[in-house]
């Protein structure tokens, strides 16, 4: 693991490291903030899952998210979005929505994926440890958030990670990829056509099964271009109320797909997480 | 002038525009967050002065000035740092730190700048008339800021634009570009050999004269990459020191150059140019 980039923020430190992934097979960036309660002993951590065409920088640069971290004493882990470099193979199109940017998350299963897309055990597994290990966060307290594919990470996690994550949150997730054309696409190309596997990676269905109830919450822009087609959080809320999982989705007026969305009510979920820590 | 974007953000609106601009010759863009008391009237206003590089967007993605903005019930207007578009001549060999995104708020006398290189014209005259005739802010309560290169620009602008601006603050700034490299190539090519031009175009040398004492707040951080080459706050202070103006410059220990830097703080220099509106 190595450091390539540190920079004082609020009092505390947003740093950069480098490691080599044996879950995804190829060299990876994550970026860590550390506040200044990680001076004086272990903190409490947050995973941040990125959306689509984005790397571990964007949340980072764009979200403000460090002022309210080192307000609560909170440590904000985010990863890339898929794995990268040569050998790891791409939509044959370079599409956006799939491939480089946009491993969904999911262990694949399908060539010529399996080798490299694995972000789920790179995220719950790898990453996970290597934080735990090497910087003073107390992982018994963490937490996971994310948007847009990202939130359906953070979500799908969070509900299958055994007791990993203690509340999660999502901004404009993908609430069910299995009922979306981004999903589709991913998730046929990632896992074949069994539809039981994607069942296992789709947010709805499994918070209409009997699941430990985390704590969850969901801001949704109502001027969110992906809204209708991709986005589709009724369909969470139906799940939540078929199986009496305690869901608070709220509807934010006005508000788009934007990082300017999720700086707006970041503090409000990293306040819900810390209560939850 | 045309609007090419807008955002919600913390209950206000990010906008972005393109505007014909004759001070500059070219098409220009600037960026305008409006508070969401500007719903009900109008607001004071604070301009910011972007760095070498920068467009009008670096700020507005990097800074989470909104926030505040939205606190204090502050417009902020971030313009772009020079003059663009086909026939905008460029430094001859490309150079980041001349020609275009690095206008340094200057008006060029010099070919072949002087037909587009006019930026501190298009800031004081265009640029804050058509921002006070086409939004609800308060021109008579106006603010400046900058970062570095527009550092330099917020504080020379504020101190000879005859009671424009209430207050000023800047970070990082080029304390006195005659003083530097990056400020006495930009200054040779577009002033000429006088170096009388260059006064009024240097902080250190204006802090040093009797001028008006705007109220000033500098915060420079310690682990600065340009701190000793080209940016020198300690001329700002012994400037400061000899004509008693009361300015409160700030080392701020670890941090450096970056955004990370000013997100850490425009907070501060919000609150201080509210109270100053």
């Amino acid at each position: 693991m190595q450091k390539i980039a540190e920079n004082r923020c609020f009092g505390g430190r947003q740093l950069r490291y480098s490691h080599s992934s044996s879950a995804l097979g190829c060299d990876m960036n994550f970026s860590i903030y550390l506040p200044p309660q990680a001076e004086r002993g272990r903190v409490p951590v947050l995973y941040w899952l990125s959306g689509l065409t984005c790397t571990d920088e964007n949340f980072v640069t764009k979200a403000g998210a460090q002022r309210y971290a080192a307000e609560h004493g909170l440590a904000i882990v985010a990863p890339d979005t898929s794995p990268r470099g040569e050998g790891v193979p791409d939509d044959p199109e370079g599409a956006w929505d799939f491939g480089l940017g946009a491993g969904f998350y999911v262990n694949a299963t399908q060539e010529p994926w399996a080798a490299h897309y694995n972000m789920r055990d790179y995220v719950v597994s790898e990453l996970f440890t290597l934080v735990g290990a090497n910087f003073p966060v107390d992982s018994a307290r963490a937490a996971i958030s994310g948007h847009s594919m990202g939130g359906h990470g953070a979500i799908t996690i969070a509900l299958t990670a055994s007791g990993r994550f203690r509340s999660v949150s999502a901004f404009a997730p993908i609430s069910s990829p299995m009922r979306c054309p981004w999903g589709r696409k991913a998730l046929a190309a990632y896992l074949g056509d069994e539809i039981r596997e994607w069942e296992n990676y789709d947010s709805s269905v499994l918070l209409g099964r009997d699941t430990e109830q985390l704590p969850l919450l969901v801001d949704q822009g109502d001027a969110d271009d992906f809204l209708d087609e991709q986005l589709k959080p009724h369909l969470l809320q139906q799940a939540a109320d078929s199986s009496g999982y305690p869901l608070q989705l709220r509807m934010q007026t006005g508000y788009d797909h934007s990082y300017f969305f999720i700086a707006s009510f970041i503090g409000e979920h990293i306040a819900f997480h810390a209560a939850n820590l």
